[in-house]
């Protein structure tokens, strides 16, 4: 059993390793990461799981084994260990690194998180322009194992300053004595390391490119970032603005222990709850109305609850083009202009619909018309809402997902219960 | 100021033009589109844009230009253009493209939408195993400019059948004489054509590949699916989980026409508003209580709203875990019953919070008490029902997204409302 076990994890890919791992009680992880250190696959292998599991095999690592991976990684990855180590123990492991990745890491820890300079590797080949082609290829050779990642080669000046990029398969074709200032792509497309790294995935995205290339102001190399990285980035932030939109926090996925979730989640919604409570104030402002007229209790709901709806859909469709660089702010009035367009046409449609069929409910006209103008109010509102609170959190440089589904359903709530309430007290309430 | 504009035309990454013609009036995009074809870059300008923009594009260009543009596409691209197209123009261009791209277009059309087939271009390099390097890289000169797109060599035995891979990057510095045989990774990860594009482009993330190869169900090469397309396909697929968990419609696009956006989200509107009058008909059930007790109707929407957020947070979680292949049926169960926990202990520290809140407001430690017992039992349903839903509708082999938010609200909002006021009917309406 334990040797067909010791096959298997010598022979698989790593990435088909992680699953598998993740069904394991705590000793049986040990036993695994014992045959993983056995066929140097550690290092390979840990980085591939996903990062919820990552506390878990810290544990069962010792710092000596944690910092021989760690030192193994790239340093994009490496980083991402460090961010899932307990505090205390971050100093022993990094003692235990050798002198040059212990560098490497500080240099790297210099730039913010989600920036181009920390998702970027520092393994890339520069190469002088007055090289040739065949002078190119021995420099690959001389690189050993390493060179099934390159893909691009970049030149530099003579101060060091990128000039250009020669995409390996052009050397395969190329002349041996053809240089390599004759061979690349001149003024090629690069970020500076505090670029933000989702608009360098962009970059890529749009380009069709394999790799970006990452200096400093001054155009000198840092590191490059892959396309498999760019994958990496765009998945997590669509997550991250899916997330956001939910009002839930990155680090709460569906296997990590339900204690995070729950602490992840509870600050969330007691904000919620805050804003529910605000709601049901203004629906308490009108209790006497409620008192006389229970109908209106009856329908409360419908109205905020599609306004809810709009609104979120405005704002799901301008988040989602903000993420994809669809739109700037500029654009934005327009794409509000058509959100609250499109608001108020459903909201004349349902209206009619609601108030039809509250009428013939309940025998009374005036509370379909009343349904039928809170309605027609509420989603031209929640259209304009829903579109405003992601632009104006993009203008103001903040996550235009982050909170703004609980913006604006509190907002859509809010209006929709005042504007039913007060609508049916002024039209049904002739009491005083 | 034309000239200018031509200039710029001529020079620019097409991907860049592609923004600056979505604020064009139709005469000018006329104008456009005519300095496009004089510079040769319609084709590669116009499969920049944004499918919204096509229409437009459309009408603007001949059938005999748009069949010389699609007649330059790649397949997948040209399928594209083909679903915008209206009905009505598509035989008069199908009729004006060359023979050979009418019969692939006619072989592309037989994979389902969705499908690795759609997605693939079939230009790929296949060759001998007997081949050398030299041999191999000769075909590669051969092919002309077309190399640029070449990232693997894929190697076919006598029969066809794909049997390795050789980076090109690997023959940059192998001996011309060996064989490719020697240089190939033997089996390489691929896909059949009916293989879903979204697991394909998993494959191709998971493994860090560049393109994945497409084959018959027998192992015959039929194309190739290249990382470009992939990251295309992660980003359209993300975007559709988030439309479709906001109810909206993949061509509902931020500067679609107001109309198509009203046509496109009003029957999923009226579907949340049969389902808000089903709500409501559950609070109606009520209505003698809510007569005598109108405090009821006040915190009405607190306990209903609370549990719709986390059936929200439990359906996001779950779904992108989905997409990302994090979870699996069998691991579904797991993953329930986590959401459950995480509900029921949310719902209790809310529950206490609310109640204690509504009692104090109201000097009712009764009602406190009956907001607590309905928030715990609507949280702790609304993390089964939300984490539930997607896993089912996996199950069924339908789109874990696709109205599962409207499912999920519905749920909680007359779980919600019945709780709450049938606990509130029990615990506080001594009338009768």
């Amino acid at each position: 059993m334990l040797a067909r076990a010791e096959r298997l994890l010598a022979r698989a890919h790593p990435a088909d390793l992680a699953p598998l791992l993740s069904d394991l009680r705590p000793e049986e992880i040990r036993t695994v990461i014992d045959m993983l250190f056995r066929h140097h696959r550690a290092a390979t292998t840990l980085k591939e799981l996903p990062v919820e599991m990552l506390p878990q095999i810290f544990e069962a690592l010792g710092d000596q084994r944690l910092s021989a991976v760690i030192s193994r990684l790239e340093i994009d990855d490496a980083l991402e260990f460090f961010e899932w180590l307990p505090e205390e123990r971050r100093d022993a492991v990094i003692g235990l690194l050798p002198e040059h990745k212990r560098f490497e890491l500080r240099k790297a820890d210099l730039y913010e998180e989600g920036s181009a300079g920390r998702v970027m590797t520092t393994s890339f080949m520069a190469l002088d322009e007055k090289m040739t082609a065949q002078e190119a290829i021995d420099a690959i050779r001389a690189s050993g194992e390493d060179n099934e990642g390159i893909l691009y080669l970049y030149v530099v000046d003579g101060d060091g300053k990128l000039s250009g990029v020669v995409p390996i398969r052009r050397l395969v074709t190329a002349p041996p004595d053809r240089s390599c200032r004759d061979l690349m792509v001149l003024d090629p497309i690069s970020v500076t390391a505090d670029a933000d790294q989702e608009e360098s995935a962009q970059l890529v995205a749009r380009y069709n490119l394999l790799a970006i290339p990452v200096t400093d102001p001054e155009g000198h190399m840092l590191g490059v970032i892959t396309v498999d990285d760019v994958i990496e980035v765009i998945t997590e932030e669509a997550t991250e603005d899916m997330y956001h939109l939910a009002g839930l926090s990155d680090e709460d996925r569906v296997f990590s222990p339900a204690s995070q979730s729950i602490r992840k989640r509870l600050p969330w919604m007691l904000v919620n709850l805050g804003t529910a409570f605000l709601a049901a104030w203004v629906v308490g402002i009108f209790e006497a109305t409620l008192d006389r007229i229970v109908a209106l209790a009856i329908f409360l709901p419908v109205v905020a609850g599609m306004g809810g709806n709009g609104g979120i859909q405005a704002l799901t469709v301008i988040t989602r083009a903000i993420a994809l660089g669809e739109i700037q702010f500029s654009s934005g009035l327009r794409a509000m202009g058509k959100e609250v367009a499109v608001g108020s046409v459903i909201g004349a449609i349902t209206g009619v619909a609601s108030g039809l069929f509250a009428w013939a409910w309940r025998g009374d006209p005036t509370l379909g018309l009343v349904m039928f103008l809170a309605m027609l109010l509420t989603m031209a509102v929640a259209g304009i809402v829903g579109a405003a609170v992601p632009l104006l959190l993009k203008a103001l440089r903040q996550d235009p997902a982050l909170g703004s589904g609980v913006i604006v359903t509190t907002f859509t709530d809010v209006f929709g219960f005042f504007s039913f309430l007060s609508i049916g007290a002024m039209l049904l309430d002739k009491v005083e």
